[in-house]
């Protein structure tokens, strides 16, 4: 499959650009059932692991992925589920959280662009630069005048690293207001997963709204071919996963990469 | 003095933009002599320490120096003689030589974007990002295709450091060939300044012409109001030294700091 099969998912303008009318579920393409999905997830872990050394030996370009999603949209349950088997010499997650005092000392980008990818290497992003015009917005965190120049900044600033020889995809896992109060419920519920609740989730639910408003906006000013957005259907973790990984795998299959030619002849040579 | 009072050392479209119009010899607002200037510039230094100091502890900027020119132009000696007695803890210099193979492996703006300043530090690059589009062109590094685009990344990167709180004053330190001349004999003649001579300084030497075309499209693409060029005459090293301070000064004068308020009236305290 080539990254085009998968241009339905695309977020642009009058293409999954209204939240409220994207479902959260899984779509059409997409197995009905669980057993399916692992299956084909199965599969597509050894034909990314194969994939991904390729890319790691050929040193040409560099490759980022984005996720963002809400809360409870299961960002690190994807990069488990997905990048199992990858060498980690060659990938690598960034997880952006409440900047310490030392990074807010800097630009927003400052400790996104350290955390970027070299050549070869695959460097996913657990939450983004897209914060600072998302719970940067929503929290009233700065004003206004500040993150509405974000957009142009981070289009300025994804072009950059384009130019210079990355890849890049953003993915948004697209979860339900319901299915994350499942989840929450669920960290409350069960002793062993108490640790991932924060009492300050429920603030952030509370502004649900305005986070989809903030999404939409990012959607709008930030989404291009070069650098484009999905949106994938979350509230099934097992068609979640197995969307990214069928997106992920087309990703590096289009790019058609081979071992590194070499400049003798193999068959010339005895080893004695 | 301030910055407003050193516009005519500005460059930008129509002023100082054609290198070989202007002049590299002390322009007719500095002193006539050695001795005066070293004056001056012992005031500018105690001045620009309470300033630095001020800055420091005021936290609310970032403040950028970026110095550019030829070999032997003196960006070493300009950053020993003017700021000297500052205080190093929120000052300090970044030297970009040729990329490490890690370096490469990324952008050319990520080495650069780590080193750049945090709220209350003064960083002053020794070259930068600039060799991206000068060295790297005359010495034909990268294709014409790649960094033909990065005139726009480097706006965009500076625009977005601007907007997210930093000052940037850049710095071109022109002489002319017979004073590189000059002073790559002395490198050879002066058995305790041997180190300083490399001999690819010569090959440099040898595409003078083609440094300041590439110079000179920079200045064009690259001096805004808000991240200005000035172009520092340099043969004469007093001169130069002194004009940096005076605009660096009038720099951070202009901003007008003043310690921090404190929220509680120190004389309504007493110490038992």
């Amino acid at each position: 499959m080539e990254l085009s099969d998968y241009k339905h998912y695309l977020i642009k303008k009058d293409q999954n650009d209204n939240l409220s009318k994207v479902s959260p579920d899984p779509w059409k393409d997409l197995p009905e059932c669980k057993k399916e999905a692992r299956e084909e997830l199965s599969d597509l872990h050894i034909r990314l692991a194969e994939l991904q050394q390729r890319f790691f030996v050929d040193k040409s370009k560099k490759l980022l992925f984005v996720l963002q999603g809400m809360d409870t949209s299961g960002k690190n349950g994807t990069i488990k589920h997905v990048f199992r088997g990858v060498n980690p010499q060659g990938v690598h997650v960034s997880s952006f959280d409440k900047p310490t005092s030392h990074e807010l000392a800097h630009d927003y980008l400052w400790r996104v662009h350290r955390s970027t990818p070299a050549n070869g290497e695959i460097v996913i992003f657990d939450r983004s630069h897209y914060e600072d015009v998302l719970a940067v917005r929503v929290n009233e965190l700065r004003p206004k005048a500040i993150w509405k120049k974000r957009f142009r900044h981070i289009n300025d600033f994804e072009q950059m690293l384009i130019d210079e020889g990355t890849i890049i995809l953003k993915f948004f896992l697209h979860i339900d207001r319901a299915t994350q109060k499942e989840r929450l419920q669920e960290r409350l519920d069960r002793p062993e997963k108490n640790w991932k609740f924060d009492p300050s989730d429920l603030v952030a639910r509370s502004r649900w709204e305005q986070y989809v408003e903030a999404y939409e906006e990012v959607f709008d000013k930030t989404s291009h071919l070069d650098a484009p957005w999905y949106v994938i259907p979350a509230n099934k973790k097992w068609a979640r996963n197995l969307l990214v990984a069928r997106i992920v795998v087309a990703c590096l299959d289009d790019l058609q990469l081979s071992y590194p030619k070499v400049t003798y002849d193999p068959s010339s040579i005895q080893i004695d």
